[in-house]
């Protein structure tokens, strides 16, 4: 079995992007703002935009199973205030997990949160409850930046977060540590703002102590780390001058990274540098580089090519990549693939 | 000959930060401010400071030159104004004058520019012309974020910074894209927002036409490119989608990346996705990385054990790198070491 634990709903039906665009327009006019039950989508269009999208290529390039959140571009919470992202929130969660019921054996959800920036991240809780108790989520995607680019936001170390750690213990979930679309003219969001906000995470991670406080706490870093794995020696010789422990002890019982990394070299790098048991297989496909490279004759997250291909991998290596790590990180989906007998 | 194209003072005398805290100080209270003719730094000081740090493990690593800049982490643009950071740097700038006076062999300058946050850089030539006419700087450091990780000011590419380009061109002057400290506490200074400006600045470039309004332009991306040449295939990809030309073609002419990777992977994945002609040796000694890496028993920061262990590079190539690319990215380097007949 081949689990991508990092899938957006990047293809949602047109509708979906109309009604958020309405729900903007009417934090300046509320006269334009929509009602929830006025974004009407059937299960044939979503049935649609999943097969002939995610799941035909899952099925050509041979993965079983998408670990599946709302598109993280969109999730935008700098826009509008707490209540603004509650029913976005409710709206995306949903239909993620619509698409997980109508493909019960490729999609299993993750959810987004409903961030805001400057609220308590305490407000997110009722949706988290309702996305792990009601819709089978396995996982959350946490925003560190809730502003977009502005990072006005206290570290993941501080205790302002402490309420969504409490909650992830409680239901043995990991979050994925994903920032959204950057309103900072600064950073291209999927070129610059992902990634940095992948080290960044990495390295606010490095300088505390926060998995002391959260023995089993789990972050998965996506995009590989973003520049973690390529400068290892420079993390490791930070963590040696901040007199913290070695890194595979310090942080490497928490922190995971997946294979978004879009050409052999970075996965030979990644393979080479972080131990097997940290690392997920993953495409965010379909996603920020939709296109095939011309070097390769294949699509650029086509990550299976590259985990296949790299020289740094035993068999046994490969399947905790492809599906042993994923049931590890994330319990709730290996409670629900064996209550399926898988 | 190995030229180090990227060394800061960071082991000036004490009596440089202590004067540089009066002036902090001075800005709450002016009857603290400090005069320039306050600082009063010896050259025996100067000599000492550089023989037993820098220039010592220079001679133990096998490096000949190195370019030499102020503390990057002590420019910190964001504190105080335009006067502020005008005095501050040309402190700062007139020390590396005098240590490359000192050890003519062995140090070029690079100047530091008296930026400020929302300030036009205009403002920054006239010292920009002190160095290169009096002080024989060969390069300038330009930070992309003088407010110190809020990034409030445009992107690179836009007209803004466009009267620094042109003192760039009519000097024929690289920049390092460098920032400065942190005063963000989301952004660990070493560990994460100078791999962010990395990313980030190259980014900048690959989404804009800058080098198309300036064919000969040069930036060098240090802390070997950030994010950058681990994720290439993710940056090809960008580009395509973008429907820019072949980064060979739209970058590379123009940016160029510094081997500080601290690790043998890290190198290796450098120069086998980067054209050697794109790579200027570096150590950014004596910098944020100070230990001996446990796993080596070298020092992190020793890149010359990298660069000569990598297999991917012949020894043309390496010469390059060390030294030949140096010398054409940074014209007047090369006819100041002609001038002395090297």
């Amino acid at each position: 079995m081949i689990i991508d634990i990092h899938g957006h709903y990047t293809t949602a039906p047109k509708a979906l992007e109309t009604w958020r665009n309405r729900q903007i327009a009417g934090l300046k006019d509320p006269s334009q703002a929509p009602k929830v039950a006025e974004l009407v989508i059937g299960d044939d269009e979503l049935r649609e935009s999943i097969e002939v999208n995610q799941l035909q290529k899952m099925r050509e390039r041979g993965s079983d199973l998408t670990i599946f959140s709302p598109r993280a571009s969109f999730m935008a919470h700098h826009i509008g205030d707490i209540r603004t992202s509650s029913t976005w929130a409710a709206i995306c969660n949903e239909l993620c997990y619509r698409v997980s019921r109508l493909f019960p054996d490729n999609f299993v959800p993750a959810a987004m949160l409903p961030q805001s920036p400057g609220v308590d991240p305490k407000t997110c809780i009722a949706e988290l409850d309702k996305c792990v108790r009601e819709y089978g989520n396995v996982a959350i995607n946490l925003n560190p930046d809730p502003s977009g680019g502005h990072w006005t936001s206290p570290p993941l170390s501080d205790r302002h977060w402490y309420p969504i750690y409490e909650k992830m213990i409680e239901y043995d979930i990991p979050a994925m540590i994903h920032v959204s679309t950057s309103c900072n003219a600064c950073f291209h969001t999927t070129g610059a703002h992902y990634l940095n906000a992948d080290t960044t995470a990495f390295m606010q991670c490095l300088t505390s102590d926060l998995f002391k406080d959260f023995p089993t706490l789990k972050f998965v870093i996506p995009h590989g780390g973003g520049a973690v794995p390529y400068h290892w020696g420079r993390f490791r010789g930070l963590a040696q001058e901040l007199k913290k422990p070695l890194l595979d002890e310090h942080l490497l019982n928490n922190i995971f990274f997946d294979t978004c990394v879009y050409h052999q070299p970075g996965i030979d790098l990644l393979t080479r540098v972080i131990p097997a048991a940290n690392i997920l297989f993953a495409s965010e496909m379909i996603g920020a580089v939709r296109g095939i490279d011309p070097e390769t004759g294949h699509y650029y997250d086509d990550t299976k090519h590259y985990v296949e291909a790299t020289p740094n991998l035993d068999a046994a290596q490969r399947e905790k990549i492809y599906a042993g790590n994923a049931r590890r990180v994330y319990p709730r989906l290996d409670a629900a693939l064996k209550a399926r007998g898988r």
